[in-house]
């Protein structure tokens, strides 16, 4: 019953009206011969009608089907075969790509909202391609120029897809604990053996090989995440030419069942003596994947914003339709009812998933102009700069976007009423679907301590500094006059965010428990502030009687105020949460 | 791998400690025959012990097998008609019956705990016994005493079980809109015929007949829901003596897939010229299923606090055994790494669910003492005092308690990290369980619509002043010392509930829109300034250095001052919700 369009011209709007990126992408050589606004909106096009023709339409269909798993083999559901093909023709899998190696070179400001379109189209199967995007970049950051050339131009291509073998079962956030061994073999390479779980895309029929980026340790390592190594284990040996040269003591010890994303293919990975090669350093490991990681975590990010945003289409959908009750303002007297749009609670569901949408997505591409900047950006500090901003904000991003896109899908659902709940519908799919990206890639709980112990503690509060000084900046470049009163309020917000920080930070200097009471509310009050100032630099851009304004006030006005009360849960401290010993819970 | 354990100890002390029920059913001449403290404490022992061996161990098989329908016949998973049968045999399907039918005559405030095991244990198992208990009540409040002396004895062995047929495709939560029709026959009966939906327990093989409760209109009927009547139609036709006769148009037409639930079925239920019974007066069908819609609205909000308890109890056991990260106040060396319980995030996770469910268990008790005053108390006018006040707060219990049911089983599943998105360990289930019980007994919308309009605003704001008025005395009677800030604190917040209920009063003389606007999220800061009253009522009657006190502690700093948030938003009005015209959506 659902269908799905990409939003383009919202997407367009923020690109090219609200970030100008078309005269970024103009600034950096690299990009300026491969890309330019007419190109972008080409391509943004071009990916909506892929996601609306071949990726939604499976989306039902492969929930209900799930993966199979035969004698070994593992199989996605029905037509994600084909589609897989679809989006790689597209050129999707390459579109980040380094073209050195086949790469199509486009920035991640324009990726993000490719990203969105194919979590919002068919979250399982987007995961596929997903993780292939981020092996390819650890790999292609950190792989000696031999092991870039035999797999970067099949894994660009779509004909080889990529994992990432994080967790063992009894290694999850803390990888510190990883028992994966690796030992040295013969020509440099080196034998995996281990166990690794909650394996994205660990095995499937989608392509003809599939490339493992595993961590395991060396019989000498230091112990802890001291002594993880990053290494490249194919599921079938690539000898050197490229060629595929059989087993390679890979298998698939079976696939979970999950609560959604069931067409994605989540596995238990055993690897048996598996010849793969070093990626980066001996030991540095950790850091090399956290190359993957935090492109990970931005697109599962974008999992709960494409959710949310599927889940808000349908449901505008449905409460345009749906004949229940009487408009108070007027009833149509021509039908026994009037559709449930008129009531003011469903145009609140209604609106906060909007408001909360769109900032999300406008926040994307900022984020994602922060990385091209990061990336292309004219000077080193440039560049410092913009990968300091990333580092911030990419914990924020990933765990608000997916708890917002929880609430978008649950309110999405709510708008169906009965039907909400009946799987034919679709909308009950989005709601288990984006459940799992609050989880995985780091627990939005991790995330928080990520943000507040190691981006915004350990920096002694400059970076949060900087961003909001930012914010106060454009707060105070703001001259419509319709808009001075919103630009003072954000201002407030952002003051009182720089307050509560520097209480966090004060408060940590005396205990460490402090961190972790504050971390989960802190990155919230972060997340709306964050959205605040993106509604502002919306409504700046848009036309002063356009649907951003009216959007935007219902942001300020509705959903703003929220910090207030976790401000108030973060100053009172872990006090209470401490206080009962372990047997009282 | 979930386990489930009556929280006896705790509703003890709200019975017998907290609201001294005990004392009071000794004062109601009816209730002082048959139970004391003593015996409610065997009642609820009883009751835990079947809940923990024979309803929670079909819970996971039945979300796995759900419900099955062959050839136009229901089965109900593997296990549950032993449970059911179980079940009846302890009396539990006749708990809170008519005496005089062979009811066992048991007062609300210790039924409300039983409902809440049966939940927690197994939610779609106890939708059968829930429904049928709500159709006893309509039936025994206004059926005739020969409709009454035909049915009620068998449905409260549970021979036979009850449902409530409203929901058509096109009339949901807008009953004017029903098309099913009533023509008079032979003998004062009717000939029923019509399609509903969405019909819990509508057909299964638990018992020998199933007797529906369904709304229908007379051919010559007012239109609109004053022109609605009820109808009692059984499965199969039961003469005058009681004996069963034969098929009565009454099938089975499908049953839907859902989200959760999946051991309930949920039936479109045909009726094809039915003989049915007219229960109470003709057109004044709507009034009497209200004795059951509010039934069972409260026993839906227990559905929320029951698996919002039982997604905690998982999470504890799990938070206690998983070895992830290291203790900041200290590790334990002997281990690799220490149980996540010590982490401040993770405290923060269980202790809103435990500080949320304490509460919502005690305004569970307090409502059904309510509900027992209203039934038993000693004048019309004590009986019609505790009347409005269930009156009152019956939709608060529904969509506040299911409101937080939803966010414990939320971060019960986070807890469990990965593991929570995997079927096999349950935490998942009770998502997807609980979610449905925020729409259906009337949405939480409606619920908050109901709440405010039909009980605030049509009473004129006096209903609410006299509860807080009740707090504000109650906050005021506190002697301890200890207890005096927080005291102070409810008595504050329950004036700031006083000033935004006289504002929004104000607002909607101006405009009808500003109800609507403000109804969800004026509902919950009623929800919380309850769960205030609650948790100092219970730290009031606890010792000194008890759990409660912690937990109490904790409600107050981290979740109450949510009202902050959710006052300024209902104080923002309608203006910027209905600014977008509906295209702009």
């Amino acid at each position: 019953m659902a269908s799905y369009q990409a939003p383009l011209q919202d997407m367009e709007f923020l690109l090219f009206d609200v970030f100008a990126a078309h005269r970024r992408w103009q600034e950096w050589p690299s990009l300026a011969e491969v890309l330019d606004e007419d190109t972008g909106r080409a391509m943004l096009a071009e990916a909506g009608k892929l996601a609306a023709s071949s990726i939604a339409p499976l989306n039902r269909s492969g929930d209900e089907e799930g993966v199979s798993w035969d004698n070994g083999v593992v199989r996605a559901p029905t037509g994600f075969k084909e589609a897989y093909k679809a989006f790689c023709e597209a050129g999707l899998s390459a579109l980040t790509g380094n073209p050195n190696y086949g790469g199509l070179g486009m920035p991640k400001s324009l990726a993000v909202l490719v990203d969105e379109m194919m979590y919002a189209a068919n979250s399982a199967f987007n995961l596929y391609p997903a993780l292939s995007a981020g092996a390819c970049l650890a790999l292609d950051a950190h792989g000696s120029s031999e092991l870039k050339q035999r797999f970067l131009p099949k894994m660009y291509a779509g004909d080889w897809s990529g994992t990432m073998c994080l967790t063992e079962p009894h290694a999850g956030s803390d990888l510190g604990l990883i028992r994966s061994k690796a030992v040295p073999a013969e020509g440099g390479s080196f034998r995996i053996s281990g166990t690794k779980i909650f394996i994205t895309g660990g095995d499937h029929d989608l392509t003809d090989n599939i490339i493992h980026l595993v961590l395991a340790k060396l019989p000498d390592a230091p112990s802890g995440s001291r002594g993880i190594s990053l290494f490249l284990v194919p599921k079938y040996r690539v000898v050197a030419d490229g060629s595929v040269a059989g087993e390679n003591g890979v298998s698939c010890g079976s696939v979970e069942h999950k609560m959604g994303i069931k067409g994605s293919a989540t596995c238990v990975i055993n690897f048996d003596s598996a010849e793969g090669y070093l990626v980066g350093e001996l030991n540095r490991g950790l850091q090399c994947m956290f190359t993957m990681m935090n492109c990970e975590r931005l697109s599962i990010g974008i999992q709960g914003l494409g959710c949310g945003d599927a889940s808000y289409q349908n449901a505008v959908q449905y409460a345009r339709e749906r004949l229940q009750g009487r408009d108070v303002q007027g009833a149509d007297k021509a039908k026994a009812a009037d559709p449930i749009i008129v009531h003011p609670d469903v145009r609140r569901m209604l609106l906060n998933m909007k408001a909360l949408n769109e900032a999300g997505r406008a926040f994307a591409v900022y984020l994602g102009l922060h990385l091209d900047q990061a990336k292309y950006g004219a000077s080193a500090e440039e560049q410092a700069r913009a990968d300091a901003k990333v580092a911030l904000l990419t914990p924020v991003a990933k765990a608000f976007f997916t708890d917002m896109g929880l609430d978008c899908t649950v309110l999405g659902q709510q708008v169906f009423g009965g039907h909400g709940y009946i799987r034919e519908w679709g909308q009950e799919q989005l709601v288990r679907d984006v459940r799992i990206a609050q989880i995985y890639e780091g627990t939005n709980g991790i995330q928080a301590m990520d943000l507040l112990q190691r981006k915004v503690f350990a920096n002694n509060g400059e970076w949060m500094e900087a961003y909001l000084d930012e914010i106060r900046e454009f707060a105070t470049t703001v001259q419509e006059a319709s808009l001075r009163e919103l630009a003072d309020d954000l201002r407030a917000r952002s003051l009182q965010l720089q307050t509560l920080t520097e209480t966090v930070l004060r408060s940590a200097d005396e205990s460490p428990l402090e961190l972790g009471a504050a971390a989960c509310d802190y990155l919230h009050v972060v997340g709306y502030v964050s959205y605040g100032y993106m509604w502002l630099k919306m409504m700046v851009s848009a036309d002063d009687s356009s649907t951003k304004q009216k959007t935007g006030r219902y942001y300020f006005s509705r959903i703003l105020p929220r910090i207030d009360s976790l401000i108030a849960a973060v100053e009172s401290g872990s006090g209470a949460m401490m206080s009962l010993s372990e047997a009282e819970f």
